[in-house]
């Protein structure tokens, strides 16, 4: 996997990524960064605040989820042609250990690209002291849309 | 499935839940509301703001899958014996229809309760003009855990 | 969902789905039986053998997700058109109590029908001793696919 | 990840994995090959078949599936103590290509080993005139039980 070399279809895909991160108001809501923007990946941060916790103080895990499904999102659209977009079709998020530390990085990247589906994963790991630990993997399907299909999606 | 009759080993299950509810920072960020708690049941409602939203401005999935989450966990939650807790291990969100629409409603229910694990299954609903469209289910894997473990989980 | 309509694109849906059925050689090998077929909705039965189990003699999980995500599969298909046909993108399935007995009933039904993407779930029944018990649930996304794209899928 | 170092409880881990995969019927029934097992790993290797084939003459996503799952949860098992044995309570499969070819490699790795849950991932490739493709990916939660539970599952 690691030798995997993609075919790049739109080489002002960062802009491109950046400028629809930009638009997802979430992100904002929540204080999450654009942090890297490559060939089939993303890597989105988040640092803690008390307003994105579950009961006991951690990460929520649908807010990890958030960063996680937007930084697989956008790993895929990165290899995507300039007049697309993608749509997350469904995702599977397996938690293995608290979310608990002072910021969240999530790292998406491509598994399997295609002309209709790509397929992507991505790591999350929360950092605590300094130190980061694996604490959730989600792996995504996203359906590539052109953009005047993407309003009638369904 | 219907008939499932659920045994309840804590009369006060509702203000276990809601009080794990308040304590969220998450759902005082976007604005989430619990609706309704009963055995083996819980609704999360979520109006919708512009800061909750995805590149188009449909709610974004991780938003959708926080209150989905979250509405699984504590129909989980309301089976369970006073002193444990429940902890997601696994989601996975499959989004059938654009979350375009004033309102989310998160309907969880449980579909296995167990002593060590809980299936439970959340359908969430877009309501635009004050019709109700399903557009996401997820399915959740919820380990239970007593006070004194869940500090020391994984 | 109970109310759910479902348009026919294609009325003779039940003799396609059985000869594509009846093409599947793992469903000879391992004796499943294509029970129903209606209009959203598919059953397989599989009678218990030694050569199906895992290491404790009950089914094996793969051997219950194979069924499953025929039946699945299949439900789906009935509302296709008669040029079409499925392939199963992704599925997952949650194992909620050990498939012992005599006999495994895969019950498939769509959740949601589309032009491009369709999502379906199976409850998996274990039989035993004549008692119906529900220990898995699946679900699956399947891509529509034309009978010329198929074979050049991915 | 890759650097990973596993603690083991059984130094007599493989003959305990090759003693339970010879129990499992499903796999001579369909012809598996346990061709490797190390420190959270295992690979089981499947020849084709027509009678493992889907309606279109390629392996069936569900055997594909049986394969990866025990590939998975043998990872998970090498881990653990002598007395424990491992419950598969979840997996997705995301199929990525056609299973077309000779033979199916399931490659099973484990990403969390835990006192209580167990998250492994299998790559699952299809080697079609020796050569090598990615075709499937699975993740998969297994619960650990020792042999006096394990009988009382769920």
């Amino acid at each position: 996997m690691d030798a995997t070399v993609f075919q790049l279809r739109d080489p002002a895909f960062e802009a491109r990524v950046r400028e629809s991160f930009a638009r997802q108001g979430i992100m904002g809501l929540i204080g999450a960064r654009l942090v890297h923007v490559g060939p089939g990946s993303c890597e989105i941060h988040l640092p803690y605040r008390e307003d994105l916790s579950q009961q006991h103080g951690f990460f929520h895990g649908g807010v990890l989820s958030t960063i996680a499904d937007s930084a697989a999102g956008y790993a895929g659209a990165t290899l995507m042609a300039a007049d697309t977009s993608v749509l997350t079709i469904e995702f599977k998020t397996n938690f293995l250990a608290p979310a608990r530390g002072e910021l969240l990085i999530a790292r998406g990247r491509v598994i399997k690209p295609g002309r209709t589906v790509t397929v992507a994963e991505t790591h999350t790991f929360a950092v605590a002291d300094g130190t980061e630990k694996l604490c959730a993997i989600l792996t995504a399907t996203m359906m590539v849309v052109t953009h005047h299909d993407e309003k009638t999606h369904a």
